[in-house]
């Protein structure tokens, strides 16, 4: 089972990262692109359990470590095998 | 419209940041995760056209600065307003 979890930055906080990256692309001729913004892809490799005690442990990993609850807003699926 | 793009290490690319993220959980008390792997999340806000020139722009940015082509794999979806 796996546990795909996103992390992007909550609306309104500077993303210095994804604007160095949208003036990059842009000095190289790629048009079209308004904004850049940058998080985090985390997978999960999960040991063999229930659907609902995956989401509590990806939610809880979530909580206490991957995503800064000042900055950061998560959200996450659970693929069975 | 945007550009959902997933970049994570390919197979056989050691992860050491996932690797510590995954040690940290286990010594939090989180079981039941066997594996971590931590890749990037980036959404590209783009002007409006077509999905077929939206492709192309998301594709060549990935081809050409996004992703590392030695190690790292991406995938993207383009999501309409």
């Amino acid at each position: 089972m796996k546990a795909k979890i996103y992390i992007s930055y909550k609306e309104g906080i500077l993303d210095p990262q994804g604007k160095t990256v949208g003036s990059a692309l842009d000095s190289m001729g790629i048009d079209g692109i308004e904004d850049v913004r940058i998080g985090k892809y985390i997978e999960l490799s999960l040991k063999k359990t229930s659907k609902q005690e995956a989401k509590a442990i990806t939610e809880e990993s979530c909580r206490k470590l991957l995503a800064n609850p000042n900055t950061e807003t998560f959200k996450f699926e659970i693929e069975e095998d």
